[in-house]
């Protein structure tokens, strides 16, 4: 793998670890050698689409990775609904989640034994459809809704007094139209990776070792990417046609990275430091009508160019954005325009780390697609950075006539795991060694 | 492009047509050139995935192209009603269509003008959404459902008397659990591609152009291919973790193809003759259950080693299934094994070739994902190879109690198109050509 995993390095040294998948059936052996190959020319033909299958994202570290990480190509998100009462099974499956988020990040199985070593008489500790694939840059990304500390009044694992004063649900906005089935959950997992079954064997592998535990309440696929997360990246197009995230905040830019996404203990619970909140929208793009409408309407209401997505009245698509520019009929960048309201130019300096998914999950039922964008954005602070943004675009976007919120989810997602740490230990205490000294 | 399509590059010559959309906006220059390379380090790094983004396959030929094509990774099906009773409009719709497929399976917009061209007080020609992105050797594949020839005893558009004997509903099997809204349908049509953005482009493209003539009744996308149909291709695992496909008929089989998938035009309707017929089921996985049963009795179920993909008493995957193989206990490969029942000895010598997809879509509403596959079979008789096939799988599959069918289609897929014909010609007469005339 060309950058492997140091913590998992250590781990690869324990007997009947550290086999990747692929080396174990009809793996091509020069994987490794081939990678740098295989990624540089992928680039050249289909930007961000074939590149890094080999590719190993590191699991651990000070943050979660799948925030600043580049963005995949692909996503499986879920959200699950915590079934049990006890306190002690809730961490035990954090736990163990956590070494197997390590494993298949790592590109290997879900656990050592894996989908064949378990022995014939022993469900598969891995469920086996990732075998022949690689890594694929897959990053599994957890996050705590509203709901874990305190739901229908009951403080159930003890945690009430630490939940986050801006973890809370998200208000009702202009125009929401939400399915409670697409909305909510107590622990939310988001899934990247370059290759689809990469990221769905994940979270299946994570359903599987909760079930008693937890039940999967929601779960969206995406099938592109729609913002870039790094400035490595082309930026993608939307189902509106348009590109997306082009000022989105870049994982190179330090400075707005620490200012808009990670959290400060200083301001937050002391669990949090180095965490960021994340919040899911699954917005359906009413396609059938922005199919019908005219390009200088669909550009007016984004306020870039639908070509090269230069922001109206400049030429290239990194041209400064200038919200006072005029033409002849008035300012060049409408006044509802999506790009006017949705900037920190209007939002007071608001930012935030965009980092949806493009969707289509069969048709609506009404003889059209049912498609849009899942929009996950990542910020330290829901409340002063998500909602004035939303409540200004509820408000006032031109956008609103093609799209309609019908899922909403908020989460606050903990900081990353280093050394035996796990994901929650900072909520929860304890670590994975004291865990396994108690096992002994 | 690496293998351009030689109807297209004589379009290339006219004015506005030709340009590959990468060519258009801010696309690497040198995409032709790296392709090779792009390819064939792909194929070393992640096999099958990563590979070919900037091929394109041929449309234009005697078959059509997506069933016997090397399958892609990707897929986006999509059936329609056709809203319209007018005979004209259906014709002029599927003339529309071809022409559209034509430039999308090459790379291009979907029409001339594209997402920019027809102008600033016009909606754009194509959506947009693939305006980066290379051909990925989409493959677009049409096929024509009973109620297209009759419904509710109407011969809505003359067609009734070119009704294929063998094209009828499929009867209702041993275990069924239909949904109406996910089986059935006038139209088919089957986008596959390595990028599933081009995939969900070329479908939604061709049902806005529909609006008014045919409305959306389902679609489905897959994530991942669960079959080969070249022997250039690794065979993939579906979720049940197994590999998929091993003993499919391969495109390189030629005597296979012709006697099990393409039609002979003696012994049915003049206009399916190069044709096939294309068997949609869309199959539930009850993935829960099956991780919860032990590796033994999940190998018995399928009858094959799940690792190596070995039959079972067997070595490699490729190795002879020997039916007749016994160890102590009675036969290695169960009375009930799904290879067993599924193989061409058991039943009479019938073979399909298969070109499903994995796919997860969301929650079941009961705590697990929806998660399964999407059977996709071409034979050129379904009353005679996917009807007993499927009696004898319903009635005796030990994989029963972890599947369900809960969608189901048949369709008859016409020949491919050559010179002026288009999507239909042979059932519905005239040309291209004719339709320009007429409209001078």
């Amino acid at each position: 793998m060309s950058s492997p995993n140091s913590s998992d390095q250590s781990a690869d040294q324990r007997p009947g670890r550290g086999i990747s998948r692929r080396a174990l059936f009809g793996a091509v052996g020069v994987g490794v050698v081939a990678a740098g190959a295989g990624a540089a020319a992928g680039r050249l033909t289909a930007p961000d689409t074939a590149s890094s299958h080999a590719d190993v994202v590191e699991f651990r570290g000070a943050h979660q990775a799948g925030i600043v990480t580049p963005a995949q190509d692909r996503m499986h998100f879920v959200a699950f609904d915590v079934t049990t009462d006890s306190r002690d099974e809730l961490v035990a499956l954090l736990q163990k989640w956590t070494e197997m988020a390590a494993r298949m990040t790592a590109g290997q199985e879900a656990a050592a034994d894996g989908a064949l070593g378990a022995g014939q008489y022993k469900p598969p500790s891995d469920t086996g459809e990732a075998l022949d694939l690689d890594a694929c840059q897959l990053t599994l990304t957890i996050g705590f809704g509203p709901s874990l500390f305190v739901k229908d009044g009951k403080d159930r694992f003890g945690i009430a007094d630490k939940r986050p004063a801006v973890l809370v649900d998200l208000p009702k906005f202009t125009g929401d139209a939400l399915d409670p089935a697409r909305s909510g959950g107590d622990i939310c997992i988001q899934a990247c990776a370059n290759d689809p079954q990469v990221a769905v064997h994940a979270v299946r592998n994570l359903a599987r070792v909760g079930f008693g535990t937890v039940a999967v309440r929601w779960s969206q696929l995406g099938f592109g990417r729609t913002s870039s997360t790094s400035t490595s990246q082309t930026t993608p197009r939307n189902l509106f046609g348009f590109k997306d995230g082009t000022r989105n905040i870049k994982a190179e830019e330090d400075t707005a990275v620490d200012r808009f996404v990670w959290v400060d203990p200083a301001d937050d619970q002391a669990w949090m430091g180095g965490g960021s909140y994340l919040v899911a929208r699954r917005i359906r793009m009413l396609i059938e009508s922005w199919d019908r409408t005219v390009l200088h309407e669909q550009e007016r209401v984004i306020g870039r160019a639908k070509g090269t997505g230069a922001p109206l009245g400049q030429r290239d698509e990194f041209d400064e954005l200038d919200l006072d520019s005029r033409g002849p009929h008035g300012p060049l960048v409408d006044r509802d325009a999506h790009v006017r309201l949705a900037s920190k130019e209007e939002l007071g300096g608001i930012e935030i780390l965009r980092r949806g998914y493009n969707f289509t999950d069969g048709s609506d039922g009404f003889g059209h697609l049912d498609a849009g964008l899942f929009f996950i954005a990542y910020c330290r602070d829901p409340q002063r950075q998500f909602v004035p943004m939303q409540q200004t675009l509820a408000h006032g976007d031109a956008m609103n006539e093609y799209i309609k919120h019908v899922g909403s989810a908020v989460f606050a997602v903990p900081p990353g795991v280093e050394g035996d740490a796990f994901w929650g230990s900072t909520l929860f205490g304890g670590s994975l060694a004291l865990r396994d000294e108690a096992e002994k």
